[in-house]
């Protein structure tokens, strides 16, 4: 989850050449806020990508005036403008007529796009309903982006110097056609426009004002880029645009040199999967005893393809009676020194590395909230322990924020504790 | 994640004689697809329920030209214009001036928002920085709104009928002004205004489709109402709005009718919340062992405050050898059958239930891939088991997509059977 205090920090470096894209996303479900404009996101960072200009995004209902007054203003101030929504089958959808209204144009019918729809009814034992003849239609003056991808044809118009691109909303098929068939368009329509380079770099366990002031302003100087800053649970991740190739060198120089060492990543992956890549080249195996993120290390580490070859198992010892029974924790040292505690957290560790005959053994203990806390023991205690054959190490963590917050910092703080230990 | 296949089923049946309201998100991160326009989803669902019209939404950079012309188009057409974000302390952040040049107003200093932004730097042992005493000023035609929660003052504008509402666009910061402050004053300012009442009806184990058919053409015939409907992993919601406080009833009851025992809520809890507080209530502990899910299902069970009351434990066994060792699953069945079969996945829930002296045993073992499918037991096959003191009941099922979606259903799933379980 980026945050937006970002946009504080955002800086903008770039030149005013490029071309402008525009992005109208139609869908009253947009606007009652039924729904997160996941589209615009996506459709934003690839036509930046691109190199081209966004400036602007609207929504607007599923209302013919709205869409051709929207349309109308893109029209005035943007070279592309990107439609996505309202083609589905039923009379609230309405973009497609919107649309063709506003050129004057008739809708015709694509026979491709209606073979594509027939045979996906087919393929379900069905006929294709009357109301879906609809959303093979397209406007005379367009030409139409076939969809093998679902069911609703785009299409694209050009008019005046401008292109209008009608794509369908269902964010799955909205990629695959811009990738399949828009970016291939917009490649030809604009030949010379150069995409701009990126350079991505993902931190671990730094704040954002941390980050920030080990860049320094020096950075800053280094030339003209558009710099992005977005955190997230216990990391920060930066991303910039640039044009040229050798500020680009310089930048990650700098980056390399001020912020390496907390760097898990210089492309977009997670963290579980650079652990787990560490791990397979060693030929490491984990097993996980974790009891305040309720196995939510054990699930992340899991969504790795291929991460059987490395995780053997995890132990969720919920029940204080189960971290003896299961992982063999001392009952004594749970009477005298608590179950969130040095010494609790390393015998799980020990015990679950033992038990599951593994190189390494991870654990965590704490207090998720928002009972349970006291004052030597506050809500958001977390101990983590890591034992391994070279040697065991424990670290006390106090999060703050409500129970899923600490959950999800203490499960990400284990991670990060877990990669430094495979950096070594 | 909601799906935007649902602006197809979108109907709209409401009136409309209610004031428009329209957002302006600002933020040159919204347009580079950096961050998801969460701000726009949260405003927009409270003005909707308020019983505002939101009929457009439009983002743009952070540049002052951008800004007075999207604030010039939006006072053209709604009565209420609420602008969000650009109010940092770096040069990039314009709102605040972009809003006072448009109305012709000088900037005036709120001493109230300094004190509380001297209070918060000193609570850390610092001093303001000089370029943060920007966030203290206000258009001289504006009444300020004062912010507590963070450090930007936000403010009000009234002009030939219009208002102008610009807040910071730090989501948190946003939501609690919004709480406290706007929704107070949006209803002295329109006190005619009648909310929308909200219906709320959350089903599990249903298609999207199958929820349409069920309700039939009947239930829209019902009277004027909006409808949304929106399908999530394993699940569909369903979310109305009606000015009619009979007409209300008259859909709760229908929806009763045709979905009632697959709706496990009619409220906006999550089925992790609903299962929780059906054990609780029956007295009833559960112990989990998940071997494809990898402590998905434990992690999600755990979100819920108090939920040590009632789940004991968990353990994956990711490694086969592991099903033996701690769950006591017969090593010569593992041989014959393999670890994804009915007889594995009924000894993993016996073993959990028994080891852990559970009322309930959970078990799921399966296929999340890419690889290790075979012919006879393809990706996606799953077995789910749940072993209690009435008897034992293990279903097959089979999931379709990629290694994260299979895990994500395949959790889902065993959550739905758990809560048809405990409503027996």
């Amino acid at each position: 989850v980026a945050c937006f205090t970002n946009s504080v920090l955002v800086r903008k470096r770039s030149g005013g050449r490029r071309p402008q894209a525009e992005l109208l996303t139609i869908g009253s479900e947009l606007l009652s806020g039924k729904v997160v404009n996941t589209n615009a996101a996506y459709l934003g960072r690839e036509l930046t990508e691109f190199g081209f200009r966004v400036a602007f995004q609207q929504s607007c209902a599923d209302e013919k005036r709205s869409i051709q007054e929207a349309l109308r203003l893109a029209l005035g101030r943007s070279e592309v403008v990107f439609v996505s929504g309202g083609l589905g089958p039923t009379p609230d959808d309405v973009t497609r007529e919107s649309v063709a209204e506003y050129f004057g144009a008739r809708l015709v019918f694509s026979k491709e796009q209606y073979r594509e729809i027939a045979r996906r009814y087919k393929r379900r034992g069905k006929k294709v309903p009357g109301i879906v003849r609809r959303e093979a239609y397209f406007p005379e003056n367009a030409k139409p982006v076939f969809n093998r991808f679902g069911i609703a044809l785009g299409f694209v118009i050009e008019d005046r110097g401008r292109r209008v691109i009608v794509v369908p909303g269902v964010p799955g098929e909205l990629e695959r056609l811009f990738i399949n068939h828009l970016r291939p368009y917009l490649k030809r329509s604009f030949p010379d426009l150069r995409p701009l380079a990126s350079l991505v770099a993902k931190t671990i366990g730094l704040s954002e004002p941390t980050v920030m002031r080990r860049l320094s302003d020096r950075f800053f100087r280094l030339g003209r880029f558009q710099f992005g800053i977005y955190p997230d649970v216990g990391e920060v991740a930066l991303r910039l645009y640039v044009e040229d190739q050798r500020l680009l060198g310089r930048l990650r120089a700098r980056i390399r040199q001020v912020l390496g060492k907390d760097i898990y990543s210089y492309s977009e992956e997670t963290i579980e999967r650079v652990i787990g890549e560490r791990l397979r080249t060693r030929g490491w195996t984990i097993g996980i005893a974790e009891s305040c993120t309720g196995g939510e290390v054990s699930s992340l580490i899991t969504k790795v393809p291929g991460s059987s070859c490395y995780l053997k198992g995890s132990v969720v010892p919920y029940d204080n009676r189960l971290k003896s029974r299961l992982l063999g924790v001392e009952a004594d040292l749970l009477r005298r020194k608590g179950a969130v505690s040095r010494e609790a957290a390393i015998q799980m560790a020990r015990g679950v590395r033992e038990r599951l005959a593994t190189t390494l053994g991870l654990s965590l203990t704490g207090i998720a909230g928002p009972s349970g806390g006291s004052r030597g023991k506050p809500v958001g205690l977390v101990w983590i322990a890591i034992v391994s054959p070279s040697g065991t190490q424990v670290w006390k963590e106090l999060f703050t924020g409500d129970r899923r917050q600490i959950q999800d910092r203490a499960a990400k703080k284990a991670l990060e504790h877990l990669w430094r230990w495979t950096q070594r």
